[in-house]
Parts: C-alpha cells; structure tokens; sequence
C-alpha cells in the first residue's frame, strides 16, 4: 500500500524512485532499498534544458543512494514538459540562437536562469516542506543541494534562503547574478568549474567561488570544456556529503 | 638478512621501514608488509625547513602504504642535518628575517628554492636509479611524485626531467621560477592551493596550475592559510595515484 504522497513506486538494482507532486510540480524521491535512520536528504538541481529525468540527475541519484543518502530532483519552471512563459520562449530562443552562431551565451543563461530561479526557490522549499512530513525523515534530517549550471543559479538563492540545507555543491556558472546572493552563505560549500569551460569564463567561475561566506569551501578544477567533468568527481560529491551530512547525523 | 642496499628496517602497523644511501644522501623506503606484485613507487618531496622524516611525510607514506604503495623519501640538500652552503645559509637567513618582520617571504623562498633544486633534481635521479635496481620493483614499475611547497620547487623540474614520472602532485608555490619547467609537463596532475595562502599569492598559484601542459590536470584549492589543508586531502591524494598508477600496472 502506497501512502498518498507518492503516486507511483519502482525499484531496481537496491534503489527505489518513487514520484510525486507538490503545488502541481512533480518530482522524483530516490531512496535505499533497506534504508538505515536518520537517512539525510540531498536535492539535485537539473542543468538548463533537462529536467528531473535527465541521465546526470539519474546518475548522482544512483551514486548518492550508494553512499546511502536519499534524492530527490523536480522539473524547474519551463523544464521536464512545464509549460513555457513568455519570458521562458523569449530566452531560451535567445540561447539558442548564441549557441547556433557559436557566440557567448553565459550573460544570457545568467540572465533566463536568475528569471527561473525566482520561481524555482519557493517550489523547492514547498517540495522540501512535504518531503520532511513523509515517515522515512525524521526531524532534524540533514538535507544538501547539489547542482551545476542552471542547478546552480537556482541552487544559490535556494541555498541561501533555506536554513534547512547545511551543505551545497555548486559549479560551472558566472559570478554576475549570483555573487551577493552567495555572500550571505555560510554552510560548507564543493564547487566544480572547469579550467578550460567554453562557456563559463575562468575568472568569473573563480569569483563566484570566491564569493561564498563559507568558512569551509573547496574548488575542484579540472582541465577541459564545459561539459567533460571526470567521472570521479561524482564519487567525491559523495565523499563531500558523507562529511557534511553523515556527520550531523551522528552529532 | 638484508640486502645490501638497505642499512637498516624496522616494521610496525603493516608498514616496512627501511632505510638507505645513495651518493651520500640518506633516504626511507617505506612498504607493505605484505606488498603485491608490480608495487608503484611514489616519490615525497617534504616542505622546506624540514627533512625525509617529517611529520608530513611519514603521514602521506602511512596513507600511501596502506593504499598499495611503495614511497620513498630523501632529504633534500641543506635539510634533515646535511651541510648548509653558503648561499644555503644566507638565503635561509633572509627567509628568517622575513618571516620573523611579517614580510612577504615568497619570493626569496622561490628564488632559495629554485638554487636548492638544481641540487637535488640529480640526487632524486641517482635514488630512483637505485631504488627500482631493488627487487621488489620490476621493469615498468609506474612511478609518481608527491610534493608540497618546496617539495613542489623540486618536484617541478624533477618531473620534466625524469620520464619515469608519471603521474604528480605539487601545490602551495608560486608560479615565476617554475612556470617555462611546468609548461614542458605533460603527465596527470593533481595541483594543491590554499584559498587564502598568507605566503603563496593566489593569482600566482593559479598560474602555476595553468602552466602545466597535460591534458589532465585537477585543482583542489580550500579555503584557510598556507598551513591548512584539509587532511581529507592526503585520501583523494591516494585515489589521484590509484587512478593513474594502478591503472598503468594492470594495462
């Protein structure tokens, strides 16, 4: 018997994905098989263009549930089948058309993505408010952020207003939109960039990492374009939660 | 019975403690107690002011060790008791003074660093000849090299020199002296920096991490001084050579 919250249930391979809504924005919970107590809860933010199903998402879901976390991702406004606003249509044509002429697009994605992020945030603390309500989070679950790119432009004003996210993993976004937002966090922040990122100027990466109030934060940069990130840098996000979030839980 | 080459061992937690001379320079080869087949070597550089069996050291062979490694150690020239020359003595007087007047010492340490080096790159050479003479390494045996601050200074031009090098990890230096020897490296790099260095200039250790030529290299630079990298590090410094060292064993 399901409990009402979640609306469909599967599992494979030790890990069970069930789906739900909140506020008519549907999501994803991927959780152990045998979950132990005190299970801490990490959101993933999608990158620009996917949406709660994207293979990336899917992937650290399978990672993090391995090093025994719970995840859960939602389709960001526009994204994952949403419907399009105008400002929506009117920016992501504007990407599209940079990215078509092989010019810059990151002051444009700053610019659409700070516009979604504005919708964003109160979805993802509403999510955040239903998901703790459910019997497997006590009170007190450690909860994490984890996003690049548009994750990340929606993950700082998200990581920033929300007290119940005691560590983030941020990376591959420009300083512009977000560097005073990311001033006002303190919690331990990982962030990736990559050095030779086609579409993320080094020194404005730099700046945003830079910007974090955090007195734990490290950098994680690796050589090569936008979207070549090693793999191992998906086992070292574990690695980053298990120290932060595990930690509470024992504390 | 011991072979020749080593004047004494002792053992203690499942590590081998040996100790040797090459040339009149006095070296630690630390190793499993039960080492497998076609065990990699990695070369430690200690920091200036200090010597082969400094705290640093002995703790990165015990991480080392216990991941499957052989690691070696010498004391580099004018450290760990051997004989100052004059330029030896005057440079690190003027390091003294600075230090001690809250004065920027970076640049006399490069400069003193760079004169050391000369030195020891040959003396490092002549060690790893011998070394893999020894039968518990085969031909082909992969070979690294771990160094910080100083240890960075000399490992630079000891890893552009020595093609047995495959695989490095430097950090916590500034780039001037060593940014021409590090743009003729081309093997994975691992690259350590501290955030807010009060010795090493940002900007001037980010060059550094650029100047390298290899198509892999990562940076993981933490926030705190020159004298707080997280310990977590020491472990993703194992997996740096786990991934490229084991991996060249087993091709």
């Amino acid at each position: 018997m399901l409990p009402t919250f979640f609306t469909s249930e599967t599992a494979s391979n030790d890990v069970v994905e069930r789906s739900f809504t909140v506020g008519g924005v549907s999501g994803l919970l991927w959780t152990p098989a045998s979950p132990s107590a005190g299970l801490p809860l990490v959101l993933v933010g999608h990158s620009g263009g996917t949406g709660k199903r994207a293979a990336s998402v899917v992937e650290r879901a399978r990672r993090l549930v391995a090093g025994g976390f719970a995840v859960a991702a939602i389709d960001a406004p526009g994204h994952g089948g949403r419907p399009l606003t105008e400002t929506d249509e009117r920016e992501v044509a504007a990407v599209r058309r940079a990215l078509r002429a092989s010019e810059p697009a990151g002051s444009i994605i700053a610019r659409y993505t700070a516009d979604v992020a504005e919708r964003a945030v109160p979805e993802w603390r509403a999510t955040l408010d239903a998901l703790l309500e459910q019997p497997e989070f006590g009170d007190g679950v450690p909860v994490g952020y984890f996003g690049l790119d548009m994750g990340t432009g929606i993950g700082v004003p998200l990581t920033a207003a929300e007290p119940r996210i005691t560590a983030a993993v941020f990376g591959r976004f420009r300083h512009e939109t977000l560097v005073e937002t990311a001033g006002r966090i303190t919690v331990p922040v990982g962030f990736l960039l990559q050095w030779d990122d086609e579409q993320v100027d080094r020194q404005s990466g730099l700046a945003l990492f830079d910007a974090f109030a955090s007195r734990e934060k490290s950098l994680h940069a690796n050589a090569g374009g936008h979207r070549e990130t090693p793999s191992f840098e998906a086992d070292d996000v574990v690695r980053f939660f298990t120290r932060h979030l595990h930690v509470a839980t024992a504390a």
